[in-house]
């Protein structure tokens, strides 16, 4: 395998070693390699969805509850009355998102569902609770985009003087599925990114988390081949064992994962190496796309 | 399915139906159904590759002769000696990219192939054969990214006052893998790009084309658990049957695509469109990446 991983186009490996002489630049696995705890946050329990596919196969996604907090309201109430437990993955389409939800489109929410909820696609960037924002890049969408208490966020002048806030259409973010009319997603129809980022739909859905840990699990599933891709047959929908909320697991079984702390110096240091790779490159970018920082997460063992 | 289409985050029907009262603004469908042959240019048979899987699963790969003139060559001339016949996709690294060729890493190349190939990553803007360029989007990563004779295109200023392009690796674009040394990748090591646009790739590595039909076969692959995604075991390795230039194929064979002109109203229109969504979207974003614009590309009926 040696000449295959030379022939490989994103040595990681082989940038790991150049870093290894005292003159070479911070590699982004050399950032990481040097933090502390305190670089790094947890994701708290009850930000945590397990969802499980009749496979076996598990996705971990993170709940961003401060950002669309009855959105993240009402999917921890589904997640608790076990109304995902049984529903399936209905549509795959390449390069853009893979959407799950009640394909019977029968099955009756609970009474604990807040049917008229906001449109939480965007958000007060003052509000003294949320956090640093850290610029990753200008232009582009949006005036500024970085990041904001680990999450991947933009922002733009408002006409009362403020700055409004979204999150982004990253690879991996997670969005509430929704009608015509905004303010119609429950969060019984959920969907991820499997593609370059779709930042015309930000603004206009509510994201509502990420995935963790798992996302292979789906993006690797067969394409659907109907409109919008849609899987045409009912036997080519993959079935969603459980969706369960990690702070309702026993303790010893709740999986632990940290975010790398994103209004940190180490942060600052993975994105300027993340920008100015070494090594194989020959021209490093020196910029670095939002959606291509790759966020630092990381899954610790069990108490 | 009504109800389901209805919850779907990127509703094309929905949108296709709103567009045909008078008053709707243009929809990215209505300029396509509005476009005239002159709007289109064919793809070459010499530039058309036809890679079949062991499955059976078809992928059609547009080969940028005039951006990688040595690498197509090279690339051509492996295809026409039925090299590529019996080797691997080797590596699935999930957002990132698919990459096939010769797990032995033994199969002798051809007396044909140019060992000694240039760095074309990089090209002169001025060039009068090039086309027109148009822009889409200011800013990250280049000072103008847009398309190029139906190719993504980034430039910048170079130091001698002429201005430098590179082909920019969105997501279906194909490369010649290589190891660490700069021209040193003959064309038997391809990838593709599965992900967010890894574009600190661009001006480090030769793009030499891009999947025009058939990526879902490799996109919805296993992921490696190696590193770097590579498959662990040989029995994962994905066998390629067969890749032959389409103007190797009895004529009546040859499939047939067609590109949208990018010098053209049509283009401009169709950027406008994606740019500014109506329908089921309730703020338009009112730009669009240049790895967003989602170039319209159609198979033709053989003669």
């Amino acid at each position: 395998m040696k000449q295959l991983l030379l022939l490989s186009v994103a040595p990681l490996l082989l940038a790991a070693q150049a870093a290894e002489t005292d003159v070479a630049p911070q590699t982004p696995a050399d950032v990481i390699a040097a933090t502390t705890a305190d670089d790094w946050r947890p994701v708290a329990p009850e930000n945590l969805l397990v969802m499980t596919l009749q496979s076996g196969e598990a996705i971990y996604i993170e709940l961003a509850a401060i950002f669309a907090p009855v959105h993240v309201t009402n999917i921890r109430n589904l997640a608790r009355a076990g109304w995902y437990d049984g529903i399936s993955i209905n549509r795959v389409q390449d390069n853009y998102v893979v959407q799950w939800g009640d394909a019977s489109e029968r099955k009756p929410l609970p009474e604990t569902i807040e049917r008229d909820v906001p449109a939480e696609y965007e958000f007060d960037m003052t509000s003294s609770h949320i956090g640093n924002f850290e610029t990753v890049q200008e232009g582009n969408y949006e005036p500024y985009s970085g990041y904001l208490n680990g999450w991947p966020v933009a922002h733009s002048p408002r006409e009362d003087g403020q700055r409004s806030g979204t999150l982004i259409h990253c690879y991996g973010m997670v969005g509430v599925g929704r009608g015509e009319d905004p303010d119609t997603g429950t969060g019984g129809e959920l969907y991820t990114v499997i593609g370059h980022a779709p930042r015309h739909l930000d603004r206009n859905i509510a994201l509502v988390g990420r995935i963790v840990e798992g996302i292979e699990a789906l993006s690797s599933l067969p394409r659907g081949t109907g409109p919008l891709g849609f899987y045409e047959d009912a036997e080519q929908r993959v079935p969603i064992a459980t969706v369960q909320l990690a702070s309702e697991l026993p303790e010893e079984e709740q999986p632990r994962f940290e975010v790398m702390r994103t209004d940190s110096d180490a942060f600052r240091a993975f994105v300027h190496a993340r920008a100015n790779r070494t090594g194989w490159f020959v021209r490093p970018a020196g910029a670095v796309d939002v959606c291509n920082v790759n966020l630092p997460i990381r899954r610790m063992a069990a108490d």
